[in-house]
């Protein structure tokens, strides 16, 4: 049988250790090409690259995998590895992002660069996963994790994943106690409270940084964030339809405009 | 009565043409708030700042208006004007954004900086709506869709929106034919296929730009697309809960490594 091929990338760039991890593990499975961002691409949701260039060069920082890095986003990064590096060529057979130094649970799903990866792949018709770690160190440790990051790859692999959907893995940080099992799940009903810290540059004028609070409003118990604060991996299927279809008949019911 | 307060953002700029004619509308309709990028944030996505500071300067730029200019992309935008400039002070009754310099239809919705604030704004509770123009020329004429923005916008103010959901809306590009009402619809099932144009600089380094080939798939009636060809307004109502519901029950059926 075929070695499977696997697109890996990420949007903490191609020197993050995350994505050294999920290498590492891809080479068991099969053939790795990898294209990632050449800078950190946190918090760039689905961005693409408009009016403007991009920059893609071969690199041979992973020991024997053809790799390139690109000055665009994850999301670029899907397209050009598609519709230029295997343009014409065989496809990948699964696409994986991460190992994301950073939660991307609950309503973080729509700011994360590793997850737009993983759309993207699901847009194109590939399986596809995005992988992160609760875990915002850079010197986080991913090993607990990477047993978990295997066993689902070699799932969706086998199986496939239910068409428009793409996997968002998350992965608790390392506790004394030893990770559960896995979970499926839907993302959490929670939202970030940002707080803006204005400072002042040395010619006086203003700047701001911006930090969050996470708050959670959700009690259930079939959701990203109790998977995650219980010591389970959570996966949510993430669909790239957003159409809020239930409010279809209530907008038709109400409005009184349609003439 | 109160008039509603009006937060405009948008993502092609605060000096473009598309904003300029949303906030005359909403002068009709309320007070109005402008926080908008100071440069153009096409395909931004949901993007937000992370790990870089962001400016924000007060703007004359409309008359009458009060009016900033902010660094960062559509969704810091709407996050600044809630937590920064409206802190702790009476918040706004509608989020409007655009009106975007060309489509938004279909699976574009991802990579729309435009939706991003709006989706913001659903995601504080806020009613919001996304505008878009399907004609991506500077030049753009948006008159004949003026009346369309004002009726939608003021049946948000009085009805509100369905719990967890924004409006994106598409207006026709200017034709013969008047424009025939509003659809609420379906996102449609579309992709965009990319092509990357390599170019060599002056120091013969190869560079790319992306472009992209929208295809569309759906045969349907009842979506975007079909609304937009048949020259009515496309209302989508869009949610920000990306979970496959469908695909848990799958999931946990197939999945054999739950232990």
């Amino acid at each position: 049988m075929q070695r499977p091929l696997i697109l890996v990338t990420n949007d903490d760039g191609i020197t993050s250790h995350g994505i050294l991890n999920l290498v590492n593990v891809m080479k068991e499975l099969g053939d790795v090409l990898v294209v990632a961002p050449n800078s950190p691409q946190s918090g760039m949701g689905h961005a693409i690259t408009v009016g403007d260039t991009l920059r893609l060069n071969e690199s041979s920082i992973f020991e024997g995998v053809r790799a390139y890095e690109c000055s665009g986003t994850p999301a670029d990064c899907v397209k050009i590895a598609r519709h230029f590096i295997l343009k014409d060529q065989r496809q990948p057979d699964v696409v994986v992002s991460g190992i994301n130094h950073g939660s991307n649970t609950s309503i973080s799903v729509l700011y994360s660069g590793t997850m737009s990866a993983a759309i993207e792949g699901a847009i194109e018709g590939t399986p596809a996963i995005g992988f992160s770690l609760c875990d915002y160190s850079h010197k986080a440790d991913f090993s607990h994790g990477l047993s978990y990051v295997k066993k689902i790859t070699q799932q969706v692999l086998r199986k496939g994943l239910p068409k428009g959907s793409a996997l968002n893995v998350n992965i608790p940080p390392k506790r004394n106690e030893s990770i559960k099992g896995i979970r499926i799940c839907r993302q959490a009903n929670a939202k970030w409270v940002e707080d803006f810290d204005q400072r002042f540059d040395p010619n006086g004028r203003s700047y701001f940084w911006m930090s969050g609070n996470f708050v959670n409003f959700d009690k259930g118990e079939d959701n990203d964030e109790w998977a995650i604060a219980n010591n389970f991996v959570s996966v949510v299927p993430c669909q790239f339809d957003l159409t809020a279809h239930q409010a279809i008949p209530v907008l038709n019911e109400e409005w009184d405009i349609f003439e």
